[in-house]
């Protein structure tokens, strides 16, 4: 995929030190730094109107050197951490783009930390490096951008802890961001998460090279228990069958290899691998930082932060982009949803996506193809837009551009002009767009099917990735004027349960369905004893996705049944003798495909 | 559940030296323990027969004390570890099973293990204690049934490494186990498991205190790493909703408890939580032992001891239950369904189970209703049964046994005596016990209802607990002479697939459905314009189960196309109207239930 595209070249870390308002940099948990220094990396060109600004925010234990490569290399990080993203011609296109990654406050990799010269006292900081929050890291960004020129970002993006400084910033910065992206995190971290980070810090205080945090100057530093930290972290950014494939339960026998740490004894693969990412992090991070971010990590907790979700999520002025990984367990899909719900609650514009991958976690940072694709189609593209720029998606665009729906022109003009709009099943989003076109409406849509995701993102609608069946509950009660089921209706588990959340979340519904009772289809059963399906898809009566064909009089007794209001009824049909039952009153026989327009009594 | 039942009451822990063979107990991995002694308990009473025996294999850090209660009670451990499942009328019930429960070799509550004497230096073993295997700890069990004059036990059962105990036992030692019950375990630890014992063995090694594993004679033990290795373990073993129930994000202020850790600074719940348990355990377990024992458990892998699963399981001649838990991660229902699978490839009579719990891996220990039902049901019952013995599974019976199927009597006249046959939505086992007392067939059902499970295996049947349109992976090709859709097809989302699955496992397939063609349900939808549902089922078009109705002349159709072979036809109907219909050759409009055996071409 990157074959075609040309490497960013080199590019070297920064350092600034930041203008700090009087009295200095005040932190959210009272403390202060009176100077602050924050490295950071710049990839593409400023435009003169500084409207292409991407900022991104890194995880954990990452730093600013997001891509291209340092010369000379540094041995123990020889790759920047974001390659597969950021570039020419990538997700995030570097052509295009004018793009900032910065180490974060309390790290160890430039930016001032822990480990850094405490001006006050001539020495490191050890223990008397103050706590930092998330938010006091996002208040870095924004006085780095400040000094450089800045004034906003057309988008800000982080996975994992680096989504959780998008989602501060979007709150705390409103006026600084236009869109936030969030990937693989949540408004907290989970209590088994904080458990995983507990272990981790206390095996590094439990170390005895620890001495309280102040070993900088003791000729030794607590990287036992820094390494063991580390592979206790690594467990959870792996998905347990992405080990399994990776490691199974290989091992190395006693001497067969010289790389191997300790080759005596017979050791699983997956021991290694552990011991040398332990190692290897041990070599390059600092202990104090670990457990500086760590804390900021678990610490942060939108809700306790603001009050609630919908407090804080009422000041955020950006559209914002949720993306979740399928395999993710440190931060599940149901976390992100929850994030996704609070964030419409609020009034924002946001879409949700879930990625199928299987490498859990740290999906991310590896399996990109589907996440370049969402990131791609988010981003505000300034300027006219090539044609089409989407790559790896082959077949994609035949897929989602096939269906062309008849009830779609009878649909939109059911719909009064500027109301909120929710379109469950939306496909490729032609009626959103449709819509958006014809009646300024701003409107939502629910799909399942990635594909779709991807093109009414780019289309600029909001989408949730999610499966009608299991309900609506990331929707509010009465959230929409409008929510349209076209032909999705009798294709869905629970038919019942769906028109109901349907007239839940929204005022009026609108329901296009195929008429199981039109006169061909009682053709085919009781002349020739099929199973009608033809005139509903094209597929046979064991592959079709229509599992609850109803007839026209079947979804009025529904109605009646759940005191549901038909407030029009449009019949499409086909053919003479069609026509002739919907002009003398038999719709039932006579109508192929029924529109209807419900609300509750 | 047990209010009605009286308890099992004080019971202590018996210490026995082995009789040993000449030479010594010899190890799986090359060494010799020249001495043993094994702590075990024992609960109800030894039949004439020696013909009631229940053996309990423990977990990885359990003890002898499964039920009971000593006096004095251990502060440390005040409750036996499974009270909730043995006792009188409970799903062990000691009412009528001798239950016997005996510490394993390597472990540090009576058993020879590191930290006892060794006789031939008089001086704690230490590191000089040889690896053991959970062979060599099955190997023991059975040396103390020999010496407590036991041949044989009727049952033996075990969760986590205790079920890994089972497994082996029915393998190494098939004379001696009719029955065995493998809860939450598998045939080796996953690469994730494996990970996690790294860390926590790690965590042990690097204590300074630990000193080679020689520091029993040190005044001091490496309580601190010890600690912080069951702090990871425990997070294994609960779910990650469970523990978001148990903690969530709240906290312990500075100076709000005396009873909490370091009490002067802010600590979150699930922080104190593995504190207390890690201290706790560091109190009562032995470093050397869970060194050894999760070693032991890393290390166990049936595969790779006996070649392949087929060749290790071909030796077993038990009947064997497989029990996962639907929130486990350490031993995932995968792992479970892999084990079901192996051991009927090669021939096992076997059942499979998956309990619906949040608990996680602990489910076993804490959620036991269903458990108890399920091992009660599979437990072999000597003697006179009494009538219902089942409890805490309100309203299940009702449930299971509502179902009258008018088509088993025609679907046992269709089956060769002494034929294998598989019911695929076997329902309560109704079918599979008719054939069984009619024809001497020993079938095997398929469900997906718990109850059904648990209904199906007290009528003495295997079965698997899974989801048909899931596919049939668990059997093997060509394992049955029969397979059997009991008004089934028509109800899954993968017909097509369904049909293809039953004629790979099975020779020929039978196949009942309610024919969409029969001429009621054309009048319906021709004449009346309705969904023709009721004679299908009782349920509305929008809350039917039978989500891919078809006429017979349609299911003749798909035979046709996948070069099915129709053996036999029958059809079943009612009315007068019916019987002219099919007697005059129009069965597609007379029969509303067709019967179809069916071959491969």
């Amino acid at each position: 995929m990157t074959q075609d595209t040309d490497s960013i070249g080199v590019v070297n870390t920064e350092i600034v030190r930041l203008d700090l308002p009087e009295g200095g940099f005040k932190l959210d948990d009272g403390g202060c730094l009176s100077e602050i220094d924050v490295a950071y990396e710049t990839y593409g060109t400023l435009s003169e109107a500084k409207d292409n600004v991407v900022y991104i925010c890194h995880a954990l234990t990452g730093n600013a050197h997001a891509a291209g490569r340092h010369e000379p290399p540094d041995p123990d990080e020889p790759d920047a951490w974001w390659n597969e993203m950021v570039g020419p011609g990538k997700g995030i296109d570097t052509n295009h783009y004018f793009v900032i990654c910065a180490n974060i406050l309390g790290g160890c990799k430039g930016t001032t930390g822990p480990s850094s010269i405490a001006p006050e006292t001539d020495s490191p900081y050890g223990s008397t490096f103050p706590n930092v929050s998330a938010g006091d890291i996002v208040n870095a960004h924004v006085l780095l951008l400040k000094q450089l020129g800045i004034e906003r970002v057309a988008a800000a993006v982080g996975g994992s802890f680096g989504g959780m400084q998008v989602i501060e910033w979007v709150i705390r910065f409103p006026d600084t961001i236009d869109h936030g992206i969030v990937i693989a995190a949540a408004v907290c971290l989970s209590a088994q998460g904080i458990a995983f980070d507990i272990v981790g810090r206390a095996a590094i205080t439990s170390d005895p090279d620890w001495k309280g945090g102040d070993y900088y100057d003791s000729g030794s530093a607590p990287t036992q228990g820094l390494a063991l930290a580390r592979r206790v972290g690594h467990i959870t950014y792996l998905s347990r069958e992405i080990m399994a494939d990776k490691f199974g339960r290989e091992k190395w026998r006693a001497g067969q290899s010289d790389s191997v740490p300790d080759s005596r004894i017979d050791k699983f693969h997956v021991e290694t691998y552990l011991e040398h990412q332990g190692e290897k992090f041990s070599r390059r991070f600092d202990a104090n930082s670990y457990l500086h971010i760590t804390r900021a990590m678990d610490e942060y907790d939108v809700a306790s932060q603001y009050g609630d979700l919908k407090t804080a999520f009422e000041r955020v002025r950006s559209k914002v982009l949720i993306v979740a990984v399928s395999s993710d367990w440190l931060f599940p899909p149901e976390q992100s949803e929850e994030l996704a719900n609070a964030l419409l609650t609020a009034g924002t514009r946001v879409s949700y996506c879930l990625l199928n991958a299987p490498h859990g976690h740290d999906a991310f940072l590896v399996d990109v193809e589907y996440l370049s694709e969402v990131i791609r189609a988010f981003l505000p593209w300034v300027g006219p837009r090539p044609d089409s720029r989407r790559i790896g998606l082959k077949g994609g665009e035949e897929n989602v551009d096939r269906v062309k729906r008849r009830d779609l022109h009878k649909i939109s003009q059911l719909i009064e002009p500027g109301s909120r709009v929710l379109d469950l099943g939306c496909g490729n989003g032609e009626l959103l767009t449709r819509l958006a076109e014809t009646s300024g409406v701003q409107g939502v849509g629910v799909d399942i099917d990635i594909h779709h995701v991807i093109r009414v993102i780019e289309r600029g609608h909001d989408i949730f990735q999610a499966d009608i069946d299991s309900g609506l509950s990331m929707i509010p009660d009465g959230a929409y004027d409008y929510a349209i089921l076209s032909e999705t209706l009798q294709a869905v588990r629970k038919p019942h349960l769906v028109l109901n959340e349907m007239l839940r979340v929204a005022d009026q519904g609108i329901v296009s369905f195929p008429n199981l009772g039109y006169w061909r289809n009682r053709l085919r059963l009781s002349m020739f004893g099929r199973m009608p399906t033809t005139s509903l898809d094209a597929k046979p009566w064991y592959e079709t996705d229509n599992i609850h064909p109803f007839t026209y009089r079947d979804f009025i007794g529904l109605c009646r049944q759940d005191n549901i209001k038909i407030l029009d009824t449009v019949c499409l049909t086909s053919g003479l003798l069609g026509r002739i039952f919907v002009a003398t009153g038999l719709s039932n026989l006579g109508a192929d495909l029924v529109l209807i327009r419900v609300a509750k009594e």
